[in-house]
């Protein structure tokens, strides 16, 4: 029976997670979460499972909280989720960390510090952390383990294998909604056409970061943090039916890919019960599916991004921070309509250029650079 | 440094695992060969190599070899494959068994009797002594490891992995000569067509073997015995790029599948290192080769031997010795163009009916039913 701390409940990763708890109450137990933006979701999390602790948004919501359930533990705001991880220290807790932003970070330190296990849907985290985590990680019991569907992929291949003898690592991309897109026609492409995703339908910054490549980067610098990979060792390619999700090269010439129908429960639940595997609720594919698959070089000049998100890995120290908190803000200039597509790029190669790097930032640092960065580039456009 | 006895080192198996003798010296030390048909092969492979022992056709060949090299010890015939495996007992040998044909069951059980490690490129020995040969394994420190792609790939894939995690094996076939042939269109088919294999060169038999589909049929108890697992969880299916070598299903609906380029110096490469990889002189894969790979049902009433071989391994014992013989004398008539394609799976048919199971045959007893089999067969056509 393991017990689940989970950041992020009313997401579409914690609600497929829930229906996991929910599917296997003989091997899970809710006993606490998060949730941000949907209180109707957390108070109906609340009636159906018995938890410890919750962290919402806000004092208020503490307070109608307290009014029903005056047993309940309530922590809010960022704080509350540190507050939320380090929660009644004796107990083994695993904690799944699906939260979307930098607000994923310092619970994440805060759990490891703990020896609590980590399975880690937030991107953020290594983006900008990666070096604070893996310091953290050799003098810590607890694991980091990956849900996303690319990274979750490359664990299942690599469990056990000498990572010397790995001689490239490729996760694949959908290619998102200008994967058939010269330079000449993403001069011209507007919002509508840039959150028009082929594949799946999420929120916008994801898909414009899927749009821009920027989403493959960031996942490229993840899985370089994770398996202690050089970033040139670690590539991407363009893969339209999303169905083969990783590919791990050997040095011999032998490739072991990892395939299943996209859905996101399959990882999920992977992670959850690691290191057994069982029967899962996820869907199931049928090796006919993979009848005319495709896949295609993910050119760097096309979608500079990608390059960005490399040269921000070799510089290394605060420039991801930079990488992350440009993209930030230009996507979200870019949804408000004050910038085209393609300046969300140059934005992101100016603030690069412009900063002074620090080596191994602190958190509080990364938060310093992360806001003055956002504060900049919002004033000027 | 590792010491190799090889045999059947002038077939294609053979000269390909000499290539990497050959290119690792370091590494491997070819002391034994034995050579069946090309004489003129042996002698240049004697010139090269330091051995101590080999393993040739008859006494003259031997008488021959004694002339200009007195100090080597030589053997022949099929008695001589046992002899050269237990050759130099104290010393520390791996056994590389290319052989073609039932003559490979022996020297491998002696091999492995002998606690010496068996790399095994033999059909006949799994099929007809599977049950032999895992019980050998059992109380022998021993191992015995697949060279051919399909099970090399379901190893690579598998070692390590809990096997009751897994829910299913499947193996790929190119799809032989009459993938794309209806029944009626087999009812009329020439043994030339049948010898045009789509995909590769090999031996008449072999090639009759994959266009009646036999071959995967062997393949499917091949699998089935090295690693333990019910046939009815053993599959083939049809995947006329040959690049995806084997996909493993699992519980949670993962599949991990291993893919190479068609060169069967990784495979023998692979066994040869296990269980470290290094650089292989294997042809690479580039992945934008996976572009339009396909897969079709490999569909039993098409291609009936796959049942039969199921049937045979389901009913067991000295039933997968009659598979192999009958279908072994069938194709050597359709070769001599006795018998029609349709014949080898009818004559098949009628051996197995015939036949009064022995649950646990000795080797003896499998030679008996072999040759009684074969004389019955071509003496009735």
């Amino acid at each position: 029976m393991k017990n689940i701390y989970l950041l992020g409940a009313t997401g579409s990763i914690g609600e497929q997670t829930i229906e996991i708890i929910r599917a296997n109450p003989q091997d899970f137990k809710l006993k606490g979460i998060s949730g941000y933006s949907n209180f109707a979701k957390v108070k109906k999390i609340i009636e159906e499972f018995d938890l410890d602790v919750v962290c919402v948004k806000s004092k208020e919501e503490v307070n109608q909280l307290k009014k029903s359930n005056n047993y309940l533990n309530c922590f809010y705001g960022e704080n509350g989720l540190v507050d939320l991880v380090s929660f009644n220290p004796k107990e083994e807790i695993v904690i799944i960390n699906a939260l979307v932003g930098m607000v994923g970070l310092k619970p994440t330190i805060k759990a490891l510090e703990m020896n609590r296990d980590v399975l880690l849907a937030n991107k953020e985290t290594l983006v900008v952390g990666g070096h604070i985590i893996n310091s953290i990680l050799k003098n810590s019991r607890a694991k980091l383990y990956p849900i996303d569907s690319e990274h979750n992929a490359l664990w299942q291949t690599l469990d056990g294998v000498d990572l010397k003898t790995v001689k490239r690592l490729v996760i694949t991309a959908s290619g998102g909604a200008f994967r058939d897109k010269t330079r000449d026609e993403l001069e011209k492409v507007s919002l509508r056409d840039a959150l028009n995703h082929p594949n799946w339908e999420m929120g916008k910054k994801i898909t414009i970061d899927s749009a821009t490549m920027m989403n493959k980067g960031f996942e490229i610098i993840e899985a370089a943090f994770l398996f202690d990979f050089d970033i040139n060792q670690v590539d991407a390619i363009i893969h339209r039916e999303s169905l083969v999700h990783s590919f791990v090269e050997f040095v011999d010439g032998s490739i072991i890919a990892q395939i299943a129908d996209h859905d996101m429960r399959l990882p999920i639940h992977y992670a959850m019960y690691y290191p057994k595997r069982s029967n899962s609720i996820a869907k199931k594919l049928d090796l006919l599916q993979l009848n005319n698959v495709h896949f295609e070089v993910l050119d760097e000049k096309r979608f500079p991004c990608i390059k960005y998100a490399k040269d921000a890995f070799n510089i290394g120290g605060s420039m991801r921070t930079v990488l992350n908190a440009a993209n930030e803000v230009a996507v979200k200039l870019f949804i408000e309509n004050k910038i085209g597509f393609l300046d969300i790029e140059k934005i992101i190669y100016q603030e690069m250029q412009r900063h002074q790097v620090i080596d191994f930032p602190s958190v509080e640092e990364i938060y310093q650079i992360d806001s003055e960065i956002k504060q900049r580039v919002y004033t000027e456009y």
